[in-house]
């Protein structure tokens, strides 16, 4: 009897390393976290994550071939480097591709960044399931998106697609650089709102306690409304653009979705000629992990024939 | 000898319908262009344009087989209807697709609005060829765009990708319906800028007048410098969602190109992360016409196998 093949899921985020083995249905085998700086440096801590992925398969799948692995990553991750990860010192100049391809020599591998591999996960078992197209919006201490089109997560020339954290606000900013001006993500975000919600109410307070302090007092009323007017003008310009069959919003944020989804739905339905559905994802929690896994199913498809493989 | 199959490309246009015939390579064999509204109300101008396909077809293809037709039309078309073609009385009640799927059965038909089709051209035989993502835009009397990805135009759920002439243009238009704010398109188009360089300069010009005038008098320049700027802000934003590779501007206002790419160059430069490439469209003059006819090779090579088929 030949055992059934596995792929490997890897989460490299700023503070955890997440690690997941499953089978090609998406069936978790196994799943082990570490410390993204536990002692040691980018690229130790890297290694450590590598090391242990092989503890992990030793352990749950001993003897099954390794058919896909798939690694999500702050920042946008390619061979030779990530870019845009300026949180974790070290992670950028990491060659993240290369180091992975050479702890599993031979194994197809798939990269992306972490929003993009939620989206992978969502489109492969999740809310964005037959979407075509789909967006998928991360409300989470940063904000991106990813497009869903042809079954596919569009990556862009430059695998930086959805990073609209460095969106525009008005037209006073065309010709003017991000560091010139106040760029969307740092008024729309879990971290932006933390910020300015601390400094409105004076004490110490997180963008959940925002939105709920929303609910009974005006001060923090204020600041909830303006992230949803802004958040809605950007979705809304991207949903007309795009014509999505559906929305799916994940990340943290998503603690105050019932807050958020009166706005963006009332937003869509008066701007969009063709409004589409808005619902919280599936994997609002360890998303960037599942979608990992969902890129290791893709790497082991491209080779094997994508239409052997089943859904969750 | 077997004489070599031959694809079709309508162009229902609001004053012409366009007509071409063409080998599966892109070649011309013949093109015919009618009034749409020579007499008769719209079915009958269909009527007219099927009837000249027809003759067209027997006269520079005879006893080759029709391998697809393309279709492109203002508006959006379906099966049993167009919409947002509010300008051609009567369009939007045709039974668009199935009229054409009628007129020449057995044959694949691929419908889409002029702005996909000219995207498509542009992604066949132009300018987008190999740009995975890229970006269309087109500036005529109207305002859209068309995303390009994975070897194809994206359609939206609802054929309605692209439609960003109905884009809010600040966080005040957000909860308020297209009719009761004003949309980028009156703002941003050839047709915004006739209507606004008329009034302020106190007699009628065209959009490519008031670029020309722009040149030497104050009150001209102030109006096209809004109108870049407004432009650029929703391209910007755009281009940072989508990450393309480049991005190809067609339609009429292309005739002021040396003024409108200095604008979106620098406004690109400074945004995006990774800036694209920025270039006129191959096709400006009859891209819906080519782009039809690169719907009608895509329908056939959905049949017949689409790697059979050369570039133009």
């Amino acid at each position: 009897m030949v055992s059934a093949p596995v792929v490997l899921g890897l989460d490299f985020g700023g503070t955890k390393i997440a690690i997941a083995v499953a089978e090609l249905s998406g069936r978790r085998l196994g799943t082990t976290t570490i410390e993204s700086r536990d002692g040691g440096d980018a690229a130790e801590a890297l290694a450590r994550g590598l090391t242990s992925a092989h503890e992990l398969l030793a352990e749950v799948a001993p003897g099954q071939a390794l058919a896909g692995v798939g690694a999500a990553t702050l920042g946008i991750p390619y061979d030779d480097r990530v870019e845009l990860a300026p949180t974790f010192p070290g992670w950028g100049e990491l060659p993240f591709g290369r180091l992975i391809r050479d702890a599993f020599p031979g194994v197809p591998v798939r990269l992306a960044t972490d929003v993009k591999a939620a989206a992978a996960a969502e489109l492969r078992w999740g809310e964005l399931t037959g979407c075509d197209p789909g967006l998928y919006v991360n409300l989470g201490t940063g904000l991106a998106i990813a497009i869903v089109a042809g079954g596919t997560v569009i990556t862009g020339a430059n695998g930086a697609s959805g990073e609209i954290g460095y969106n525009l606000r008005t037209a006073a900013d065309v010709w003017t650089e991000p560091a010139g001006r106040t760029i969307l993500e740092h008024v729309v975000s879990g971290q932006a709102l933390e910020t300015t919600g601390s400094a409105r109410l004076g004490r110490p307070v997180t963008a959940a306690d925002v939105f709920t302090m929303a609910r009974t007092e005006p001060d923090a009323a204020v600041l909830t409304e303006q992230f949803s007017r802004e958040l809605a003008l950007h979705l809304a310009n991207l949903t007309i653009a795009l014509d999505p069959a559906r929305i799916v919003v994940g990340g943290g944020l998503v603690r105050s979705w019932d807050q958020l989804e009166t706005g963006l739905r009332r937003a869509l339905d008066a701007a969009v000629p063709f409004p589409p559905d808005l619902a919280v994802a599936r994997f609002p929690a360890d998303a960037p992990l599942i979608g990992a896994l969902a890129l290791g199913v893709e790497a082991a498809g491209a080779v094997l024939g994508a239409h052997a493989f089943g859904q969750l």
